[in-house]
Order: structure tokens, then C-alpha cells, then sequence
């Protein structure tokens, strides 16, 4: 029996290590990116039980990846791995201002993008609380956009919560065809997640007033819980008609990637064990904690997010 | 002839290299740490000659403890060591807001618990100009407390000077007792060097006032000089009625452990070299440069304090 | 349902990173080292279900050993956490002929010390088809060795098999002791494994003929089958009054600690899975593989070690 | 006026950093590695004025490969740069008996692939002594082959000298598919490049005695020059009917990888410079000296290989 | 035929790896510095053919030198080779305020202060367009000043421009007479540029306002073009009767060291190609970016410049 | 009161870190190197009382030089520190065969050779009991060669015994120059120590029996006692009329470099403590025992070498 299900692509992603630049890089830091097993990761650290479905190359570095991703507590026994085929990779340059952080993608034809219904355990889906994806899945290509309704479908037949970040790539598609792609999707979901420029950028929800732009969302889609999320302003979530509004904890940043992530993973922790107020504490508590340490993965436990929403924290733990 | 002793455990300093968490750490920083040890590698390296006593199992750990503190010119010809048992250590997770740097001692049963009184070369002792010790040494057992008793009270007899800096360390026993057991010491100190947070912890001295703490401190044990360290405010000194209060330097922080033991040997240099007001720059200058620095120890040296001081310091020295 | 559980205590392993001594040591390699987590990490590398029980300290060094050890695919959901306590540690001095490899252990008064038979979860050792101990766990002091006698009784009445590896470490206790405690273990195991340097120091079976340690060691306990491991020399078992022998496959040594337990490991597979000769096979190939690569774990594959069993090893696979 | 043109596609080459394996490495080692641009660098080297013609993706990956190459002095000014797509790249994991090097390829769809004749520079192609090919180019696509055979043919038209290195890779076609297809390209060669293994693989002409197979080469092939290595037995080659033959120079092993190429880079430098038995020393010198250091590079230069011929090296030079 | 032709002293730099101080570093980086190989490497980055002529030991460390100036696309066929002698080097430990940065020389005797006129490619030189000469260079010794000069005549002759960063070094000679030396040459410039400290130290133009330095500099020397520098201020050029100011880029600092040299090939490239006051666009954009990085070199490329002086840069580049 | 002095230059040594070449290398590993200083090393990890004279320029390269010797309990109270200058330092890159080592010196006007027989302490120097001194410091200069023949004057004058190792180095001076200065001063020693190749190369006493070399030698020079070594053949000792031959021990071979001088120190040690067949062995077995770590100094301790003399030597210290 598992809390959460989610299904996305995980990718390596390649950093210089102790030098500034891509190509003066005479060795590459390993890490591994993904949104949905990020959220997943994110949810077995704070004691759910929390699996990722995906589809691999049964190589070394499809096990690297894989194993990774279980280090956090996720279980990994549904992963698809396929016999031949190429795991996605990205090698990421971080700036320092002015100089932009560079991401160089190199995952078309990935074997994520060969994954078909027909190779999931749909049982294990259907014993769930609670099923996440992302906007990125269904910008991979047919398979995978047919994919992700066919798992929203098969979720709202169980009576299963269906929970999507929107997460727009501008690398992968259109924000004109991400639109056409999501709004029926978001329509199915009863958490939607969407920061405030996804909001205006796909949407055209433009305003100064992330309040309206939560109710113009939920009006449109009609989702039973939308969640905007605004940087470093923190969240607000509109349910049932309330509305709820969680500042930012601030945070010195090591590495911002992977802060919605955690965000959502706390977001979601918070509301299927206490309720939507907890829930904005918990996400906002998990993207700062994410970002003073290195990598995607959320490296703190239940015990940090608990002592940062209770302003009990000290600064060193003797 | 030795112008400075200091007597207490150092331990086997282990963090994390280049990852943010000891979870995921693949390879650890040896660094050696201890409150007495540090104190007379700062001396050393101002020109005084500092021996530093203690016990250490006569391993390949021990010697890197016990060499990695000779490095700086401290003698360390009278350690005593033990053929069997074990070196303490601890563990360092260091922290980025509002993620908390994390300790974890492993420290129980050292050797440096077993030495006892009849395992010192009392000669040595005899003929410094000045003992120094911490709060730290009583905490750690029966032997341990006896041992500073025995070393203060022959101090006293030779004539020799006594520091004691408090140094209060809650993991190791609770403040009610630390009063108990610290206090009949502090009242043999001709210097006491203790925090404003320690006084008001330990001591229930609690003001906004440090100079009201110093004298009240002055008071209780009789101590001639009373040294109140206020963090990031510097420092005040009580002695012989007068009161010195000298601002601390500013400094963009590497590593802030050991910052303390860095002013108390700036402190006791001046005092020794030259009078109060300069001790407390000495201290001061001290403190802030050993924050510029990764581990405990104080890397830099006179002519870098002195420069601090005078004011003749230039940002790049070509 | 499991089809191996094993219990036993697991280290830190601390050795130097790329310098020779560890005096010289700036940083340490972290590795984590048990006999009996490693060999259940090298069944779920060759595919069985299978878990390790023991206790740890609920920090991040405890973390990081479960982990790591997770990382194989072991079940580590049996863990008895410890909410303080220490984890038990070695250094370990890599050796080049003729300087000797050295190892200072630090594992006196470790949480697993302190594991008692009412935290273990016995409904799950009930539901395994075997479960495997060594002779180190009954070294560790008094509760560890009715810890041992109470799960080998609780297997017996259950009806799963029973594998003792005898381990013998003489830096814990002395070979008459060890036969005193050991012998009536070994008597109740249905496999026992034992080097033939063990079979003499321990059980005083000097001989250079392993046929004939086999059969005495047969004799005086009276288990179903007999395994006497002779390093370079290969491996022999003796069951059903069949004696069977398989040499040691040649490999190139990156690290040789981790060998006997990478044997147990295959031995355990290739006898539940096919008969006594394929389980010589797959130890004596998993023994060889694990010397290949740093560390005490098994990081090769099923098909790596089928490849090898079988002959048909390209020294290139592109 | 360049001496020497090669053309083919470099890959980015990662490795583990300091761990035996992919699976559990943090941290990857970037080489680059492409056998015609390898030969290109042996050949700078050693003096002669080279080129490379190949196809790169213009980002931070590409520029490292290309700057990588122009390192050892090639002229990298004939890249041709893409604006989008992907530099092919492929994971090593180094071996250790009995533990198989594995390589994972993940070249498909790479830029190189996509190179077309129109985008050559064909009077740079046309002013060089000699150009240099590899049975690795053709089998990459109908593209690639195509390209290969207007090199060749523009060579032939201007009086340039052909140089090919067989080099069969299985992971990218069918022996029977390489026979069909290298036929008449070998036919067109000058000098011909071949293994003894590739000899027998590809072409069938299996014999113990290597000269047989250079003889039946030739007849077949109608080369003026052919060359059969013969791994650690050296190289031997039949030229106007003479056969030459030259032994390995014993050496110690860092880094097999590229010692083919190097023996090329070797043997076309004496070619062009002296005569066919100098050409083999020199092969035979550069292919020892580049297993001497990790990469496929030569990094040695002209003065090791003629002390390495002469025999006047010493072990230490001061 | 090249655009830009350099000429100076480069050396090793070594710098602690990963800890603070140079007492206590086990490894030091390794990068080579000089100011005008950085102008070259600047420049040829930016897409103009520039070249850097000086003198090298031909040893492993010489070549290391040539070939990471090399990287960066300068051309390197004119660096005389030296049989004997030494490369010069200096130490850096980078200081964290108020802990000083360190520099120490050891340059001294090096091969290029036995560069002479007559070992020069002449013909080279006066193809150049522009060629850019330093105040350090005079500062080495009698043959590296009478070098200066004869290079400057020879431009003067060809009509050839000639740029001059002053860059005054108090650890090669006096400020008075740096300026009977330096004064001379600076009267032959095209372009002369000058930190607005320099000036003050050297020629003794003390000002508040650098508009009023620009113009007796003019004034004094006769430069048709003269920039003054103003670290985080800017840059201010004077030309042909106009003055133009452009204001600093903000940027985070990872190494300030290599900033002026960026600056310099900045406004060489933008007054070669566009006019000046696109030059102290260039100029001010380069080094801003070149503080981002670690090492000397511009890492960046000439669509990074372009996008922070269009102000269309983004932040992170997907 | 000092057992032993020693007196000699000592340098920085920079090799690669973890690559094959120094032209690719980004970082250099730092060691210290001087034959004197470690032979004082390895005495005082023997228990004796050794001290070491030298010249160093006061900033931190020459701190990190004195203090890397002192780690090692050497007394470095009586360096002579200068204010400028610079200290020696050489370029190492180890071979493997057949690519030679190769050593790059960048020595010339070091601070050493610029010491004078008056900066010296003569009252620490006449309470030794043995002085040490190599045939590379006469090499230097004439200051140094007169230094070395004042040192010798005076330690003849007080009594003290001296010791020199021949230690010629071809890159200092000529094979005839060298016989010329050191004839005699090796007329002085009261242990000769010289290797077979050095005796044949410098003295003209070619011979494949070393008997006769110590013979020839003995009887050339005069002294008590002369000490041939001969590299892997162990070593040989003519004293007092009697010839002691003692043969290698057998070891792998880390890093070659300070056999000779570890094998000096044993000798001197077991010379002093001992008698001469017992200094042989220690010879040997500090020899064999330094070419395990990497690194000139010796890093074991008394108990290894005793260990290895006994051949009670365990494989595993568990």
C-alpha cells in the first residue's frame, strides 16, 4: 500500500566540479534530476510511502539513477527497464551574475520516451492515495502525452487524488501548444500547482494579484485546489472557496534547483496528513531547506521542517 | 622554560568534503579540535612557547592529533599516551541558513577521560609563567575534574598564573551542575574568560549589561581580571577596578569554530606581552582573522594580527 | 516474504583518500563494513529478497550506514534505531608489502551492543527461507550472544535453515573462548562455513588436508553441510556425505577486504537456487569479482558473474 | 599547405573518478576520444603539420572536444559547427581481471552523423600529402559513408595519398555488413591499416602466420602499403613486395585505450618522413609510450619516441 | 595575417586547492598569468586573429604555459623556446577580508628576460594591425626595456597602432622610475591606457576627476586615444577632443585577478571593430564577466558580452 | 642536547595529481624533498634526537618547507630564515616503463646557497654526536662548499663524528668536478656512504664486486667505516677491518624516491644504538619501507622496521 505514486523522466545531470566553465571541466559531478522522483524523494524523507514509476536503460547508468532515487526511502520496484536505448542527460553550467547558469539538454529519443501503458503496474497505481505528474511529461512526445491521461483516467476511476505541477520547459515546447496539451489535463486534477509566471506565460493569467489569478485558475478548470506558487513571495492556495496565503522562509542558496519540487512534495505531505494551512507551511519549509544544499534531492528530514515551522531552530545543534 | 601550559582533550574533527550533508558524504575533512590545544597553537604561532598536555592512545590517529597541533610550534613532547583505547571524535555537518549545523559527538571513554594527576610531568608544569584551562576538562568525568583541581591548586603553590576560559558545552552536563562544580574553580582564576550568554546560562547573571556582568562576575569569585566576550560585539575586560572595552573587527566568515580559543590566546598574549587594552585587541584581531579560515586553528600570524590592529593592513600584499 | 535475513553489526570504515598513511590523512574515504549487511547486499545484487536486521544510532552517520547498505536493494526496514548511542567505527591503513595493512577498530559500546531479543520484529525472521549469522556478532558481550542463541532457537522451531559463517576476529576474544561460545551454534547450524585457518585456530582441526577438516568438523557438529573456505585455494563443501570442490577463479586485487563475505553470499544463492556445486561456483566467482573493486560490497551483477561462471567473458564488453 | 588530413567523429569519454564503478561514481573523468582525431594529435606531436575535419555541436561540449584536440597542435579551424543537436559521447568503465571494461555508447543521432559533403572545405582537403580515414566513419550512417567515399575519391583525383584504419566496431554493424562495404574502400587505399583480429573478423582471412594475411591483403586489396598490428607482438608490413616486421616494445599499462591509434599516428609519421621500417618503429614507439598515461592522447613527444628507438632512454631523466 | 599581436612575460600561478592558507595546501592549483596573453586570449575569443610573442623554457611546465594560452584560439607559432633556464611563477593564497591576499614572486631570471630582438619573427609583427605592449615588460630588466622600444619603433615604422596598458608593479620598481621610463614609451601610443591610480602613483595626476586625469594625460603625451580606468567606477576614454564614460557592470566576485586585462581586450576588440564608445562597452562587459570565473583567462564568449550590453541577458538559459 | 644534525637544502617538489603528465596537469601535489632533512626525519621517527640546519626565506612556501620537516619531531629551531629571495623547488613527473621520470630543477639562487658559516649556532652544532652531511651541498657554490668544509673543520675540532652520503647529482656538476671537492672531504667522514654507481661514476672504482669498492675506497680515503650501497642488492659495510654484507628486503614499489636517504638514517641509527650489521639492517629496512608510501619521508615507525628486521611481520594488523 503506497501514499503516493508519481511518474516522470529522471536524467543525469553533469556540473563542472571546482572550476567555473563547462569547457575547461577535467571531471563532471554526478547528479541526477527529475521532477516527479523529486517530489517522491521529497515525500519518503518526511515518512510517506512514496513510489516512482519511469522507464530506464538497464545499464550502469540507468541503475545509478534508479538507485539514487531509492537512497531517499522511494520505491523504485516499478521502474520499466528497457534493454537497449540511452538514458536523458543535461550538463549544467552554473552562472554567477552576469554570467547566466547554462543548461545544455541532451535527452531527445530517451527510453522514458518509449514507455507504453501497457508496461505499468496498474494495480500498484490503483492501491495509491494520491498520483503526481508534471506539465513536462506530456511535452516528451505522443507516447508520453497519451500516457499521462491514460494514468489520470485510470486514477479518477479508483478514486484516486490526482495531483500536476504544471512546470512549463520552454525547451520542449510551445507555450501556445502547452496550453492546448494541459488545460484538459489540469481540468481532471483536484491539486494543481502552477507558479505565477506558468500562469501568465501558458495561461495569459496575467495579473499583479496572484489571488485572482488563483481564482481565474480554478474558475477555468474548475480543480478543487489550486496552488500558485510565487518564488521567493512563498504560495497561496485557493480550496473550497478559502483562501490561504504562506510567506517565504528565507534561505541562503547553494543550489535553486529543485525548489518547486520540494515545494510540492511539502505542499502534498501537508495536505493528505493535516490540511491546506499546514499544507503552505510544509511546502514553503521544504524549498527553503532545499536550497542550502547541493543538487535536485531534498537532503533534510522531518525533524529540520518541523523545527523551521516552529521557529524553534537553532543555529548549531550541539 | 615554557611560557604558557594548557591541559585538555582534543578530538578527531570529521565533516563532510564538498557535499552539504554527512549523509551523502563519500569522503570526510579530518580536522582536530580542542578548546586548550587551539588556545596554544595561537600562542604559539604569536612567538610564545605554549605546551599543551593531554592523552592520546599512541595510534596512527593519535599522532595525527598530536602532530597536527605540533605543526604550529606547540611543544608536544609531554602528552602521555596510552597503549590501548580510543581518541574522541565528532562529527561536523556545517549549515546554511536556516539549515542547522549539525554535531554529533562520539566522544564517551576517550583516553583523554583516563589520565590521571600521577601521569603528569609536574616539573614541566612548575616552571610556566601561566596555566590554561576550560570549563570543558570537569565536564568530562571524576578523574577529569579531580585533574584540574590538582593542576590549579599547584599552580597556586608555584606561583604560576591560572586562565580559565568557562566554555560551556550543554551536551556534556546540565548548567545547575556546571555552576556547582565550576564556580569553586573560577574562584581560584586570576583570569576568567567567559561568554555573556555562559554567565547568564550557568551563572543565571543575566544583563544587557556586560559591564554590569563582568563586575558582578568580579564580585562573586574575586577573580583580579574578568574577561566577557561578546560575540560579534567584541569584548570588555574588569581588572584592578578598571573596565576596557575594545569593538570587534569585522570579517566575512569561512569557518566560525574556534573563534573563542583564538581570542583567549590573543588575549592572554597581550596580557603577558604587553597590558589589558592590548590584550583585548590581540583577542579581538585574533577572533576575527581565525574566522577567515577553514578548521579550528588560527593559520595566520603576528605580523597579519598586527597589521589588523595598526590598521596599515592592505587588501592584496603583492 | 524474504527469502535471507541477516543480523549483525555494521561499521564506518574510515581509510585515507590517495595518500598512503593515515597520520599523513587530510581526508578519509568513507565506507561502511559488516559482515553480515554485505553479504545480504550480495544476495540482492544476484536477485533474492533479502534483509538485514540490526541497530543503529538515529543520526546521519546511522543513516548513512543504512543507506548505503539499502542502496544493494537489502530491506533495511528492520533497523532498530537508537535514539542515542554511537555507531561503531574502524580506520583502516591500506598496506603495501612488506608495510602491514592496519586496522584500529573503535567499536566498543556501539548501539548494536545494545540490541535486545523484544526489539526485534520476529514475525519477520518467521516468514524467511534462511537466515545467516557469524561468529563476530556472539564476540560483541552478553546481550549479542543471546541475541544469537534466541534467533538460531526461533529459526529452529520455525524450520528455516540456519548459515553460520564462524568469522573468528581475535581482536574481540580468545580462540578458547570462541570454541566454548561458537560450538553449540555451530551445532545448530544446518550450513556452516569456516576457513581453514579458522577450523584450526578456532576448533584446533590443524591439517593440511581440507577433505579431512571437512569430515571432522562434519562429525563433531553434526550439520547438513560443511563449508571450509581456502583463500587463493578455492572452496570445498561437504553434505549429504558428498564432498565437493571448486577453485578459485584468478583476479587481480584492488581490495581483498569483503572476499569471504562476497563467498557466503554466492554460496547461499547458488544453494538455495540450484545445488551444492553451483554454490561453490558462485562463491568462489563473487569472492573473485569482489576483489576488483574498492570496498567491502559486491558491485558487480548476476549476468557479470554468470559470464564468468560460464567461461564466456570478453575482457572489453563494448 | 597541412601535411596530414583526418576525418571522423570525438566523442566526449566519461569515466569514474577514484571508484571502481559507474554505478556508484559521484564524479566522472572527461576525456575526449575519436580514432582520426587521435592520429591527427600523435601526428602534431611529433611535428607534422595536421588537421581534423569533423562536425561538432557549437556549445560548451563541442568546444571542449575540438579545444581538447587543438590542445596537442592540430589545426581545428575545418570544424564544422552545428547550431543544434547532440555530441555523441559514450561511458567507460575501467576493468579489472576478471571484472570486464565495459563501454556504454551513446553516439546515436550525434552531429558527426549529420556532416555533409557541401559543408566541407574541399581546397583545404586538396593541398594535404596525405589524408587519413577509418572504417569507423562509414559505418555510422548512409551520410557518413557517402562522405567517406568523396573523400576518397577527391583525394584520388588530386594525387593525395589514402591512408585506412580498419577498425571494426561490432556495436555498430555486422561483420558481413563491414566486408561489404569497407571492400572497396580499402581498394582504394594507399596504405591499409588492419588488426590481425579485423583481418580474420571482417574479412575471413584467418592464419597464424601474419605475413600470409598481409600478402592476401594485398592481393585482394591491390594496396601498395599494408600494415597488420599485431597487439603486443608488434606490426608487421608489406610494401613493393617487401615485408618488414617489427616487435612491441614491452611496456607497462596506465590506459590501453588509443594505443591503435597511436601506432597509426606513428607509422604515418615515418612513412611520410623516412621509410616503411622507420614507419614501424615509430608506430610501435608511440603505441608503448601512450599506454604509459590514462586517455587516448599521445602525450609524449618526438624526443621519448627517439629515445625510446635508439635505446638511450633512461629511467630518470634529472 | 593577424589582427592583434601581444608580447610579454607569462608565468605559472599556484594556488591552494581547496583550503585557505599556503602553509597547510598538500595540492595547488595550477594556471598560468600574465597580462598580455590574457589581452590575446580575450580577444581571440571574441573572434579577432591575435597572437602572443615571448619566451619559454622548452620543458613540460613551458609547454603548459604555450598551450593554455593556445586553448583559447591565440596563435602560439612565435614563442621563442629556450634550451635552459626557468619559467617564472608566483604563489597566491586568496585572503577572505580581513585576511590579506598574498602574492609571492618568484620570477626572477626567467627565460623571457633573455628575450632579444634579434629572436624575433619581425615579418610576423608588422602584419599585425595593432599591437599591445605593457608596463611590466620595461620593468624586467635593460633587454626586456630595449625590446619595448625597438617593438614600438618597428609598429611606428610599419603603421602599425600601438596600445599601452601602464599596469604599474611597486614589486618590480619604483613609482619614479617607472615614470622615466614608461613616459617615453607612452608618448609613442595610439592607444594608452591607465588605472586612474596609476596615474596618481606614477605620473603623479592626482585627481578626484579622472575626466581632468584623461586630459593632461593627453595633454603630457600626446596619445591620440587614452583610456583611464576606474575599477568598479567604469572606464573613461578620451579621443580625438571627445570624452566618453560608461559605467560598470555589477558583478558577483568569484576572481578579480585577470579583470584590467579583460577590460583591455574589451576595448581593443570594440575599437578595432565598432568605435570608442562601443569599446568601453566591450571593455566594461568583459570585465565584469571575467569576475565570475576562477583564473585569469575570459572563459566567457562573445555572445555572453553581447547579451549583458543588450540587456537581454536571462538568468538561466534553458 | 642533540643526537644527530643534519645540514642541507631542502625544496618544494611538484608532481602531477592523479594524472600522467605535468603538460596536462591542473593541479600539482606538494611535497618537500632534501636528502638531509630526510635522513633527520626518519632518525626522529626513530626515536632519536635530531636536528636540522638549513636556509629558508620567511613566508609561507618556506614555513610549509620547515614545518612539513618538523611534522616529523626533527628540531627546526635553528633554520636560518631569510627576508627575501626564494627557495628551490623542482617539477616531478613519475614515469612508467617505457616512459621515463622526469625530473625539471629550478634551484639556481635558492636562499640556501646564500647561507654563511656565520648565521649558524656552532654551540648547537659541537653538542651533537654525529653530523650529517651529503655531497650535494658542496655542489651548490662556494659558499656552500665552504660551509660544508667549515661544518667538517669544526665537528673533527669538537670531537662529533661525521657522516657523508657521496649523493652525486649530474645536473650540479661534472663526474671530475665532483671527485675533486669531495675527495677531501670524504677524507674527513667517519662514515663514508656511497653507492656502487656513484663510487664507479665519480671515483673511477668500477668494479662488480663491491668488497673491493669499499676496500679501494677505504684505503683511497681513510675512513673508519664505509658503506656501499647497492640499490635492490642490499648493502655492504667495511669497518674496522671487517666486511658486513646485509641483502635487501623485497617491496613493492609506491614511490622510489628517498630510499637512500631512509637507508642513511637506519644506518645512523642502528650505527649510533647499535653496531654495524645491526645498521645495515636498519638500512635496509627503512629503505624497503619508504619505498611503500609516497613521498620522500620515511612514514612508518620504529615498531614497523622492527617488525619487518624480526620477520614477525603480520600481513593484516587487525
Amino acid at each position: 500500500m503506497v501514499d503516493v505514486v508519481t511518474l516522470g523522466e529522471t536524467m543525469l545531470r553533469l556540473s563542472p566540479v571546482s572550476v567555473s566553465t563547462l569547457e575547461e571541466a577535467q571531471q563532471l559531478q554526478v547528479d541526477v534530476a527529475g521532477a516527479e522522483s523529486n517530489v517522491a524523494a521529497g515525500l519518503a524523507r518526511m515518512g510517506l510511502c512514496a513510489g516512482w514509476i519511469s522507464k530506464l536503460v538497464d545499464n550502469a547508468v540507468g541503475r545509478l539513477i534508479a538507485r539514487r532515487i531509492g537512497w531517499h526511502g522511494v520505491d523504485i520496484s516499478r521502474i520499466v527497464w528497457a534493454e537497449r536505448g540511452r538514458n536523458g542527460l543535461y550538463y549544467l553550467e552554473p552562472g554567477v551574475d552576469p554570467r547566466s547558469t547554462k543548461l545544455i539538454y541532451d535527452r531527445a529519443g530517451s527510453a522514458f520516451t518509449t514507455l507504453r501503458s501497457d508496461q505499468l503496474d496498474w494495480q500498484y497505481i490503483r492501491q495509491a492515495q494520491l498520483i503526481h505528474l508534471s506539465g513536462i511529461t506530456p511535452a516528451l512526445g505522443k507516447l508520453s502525452r497519451d500516457l499521462t491521461l491514460q494514468v489520470i483516467d485510470e486514477a479518477k476511476r479508483s478514486g484516486i487524488l490526482v495531483s500536476i505541477d504544471i512546470n512549463y520547459r520552454n525547451k520542449l515546447w510551445s507555450a501556445r501548444r502547452a496550453k492546448k496539451i494541459l488545460s484538459p489535463l489540469a481540468a481532471l486534477a483536484d491539486i494543481l500547482i502552477c507558479s505565477i509566471r506558468d500562469a501568465a506565460t501558458v495561461f495569459g493569467m496575467n495579473s499583479e494579484n496572484p489571488e485572482k489569478v488563483a481564482a481565474e485558475m480554478q474558475h477555468t478548470f474548475g480543480c478543487p485546489t489550486v496552488v500558485i506558487t510565487l518564488g521567493d513571495g512563498g504560495a497561496l492556495a485557493r480550496s473550497n472557496g478559502t483562501v490561504e496565503y504562506q510567506g517565504a522562509y528565507a534561505a541562503d542558496i547553494v543550489d535553486r534547483i529543485g525548489r518547486g519540487d520540494c515545494f510540492s512534495a511539502g505542499f502534498l505531505y501537508g495536505f493528505l496528513r493535516e490540511d491546506v494551512p499546514a499544507a503552505l507551511k510544509y511546502g514553503n519549509a521544504m524549498a527553503a531547506l532545499n536550497q542550502t544544499t547541493r543538487g535536485d534531492f531534498f537532503w533534510c528530514d522531518k525533524q529540520d521542517v518541523e523545527a523551521l515551522i516552529s521557529g524553534e531552530r537553532s543555529a548549531v545543534q550541539r
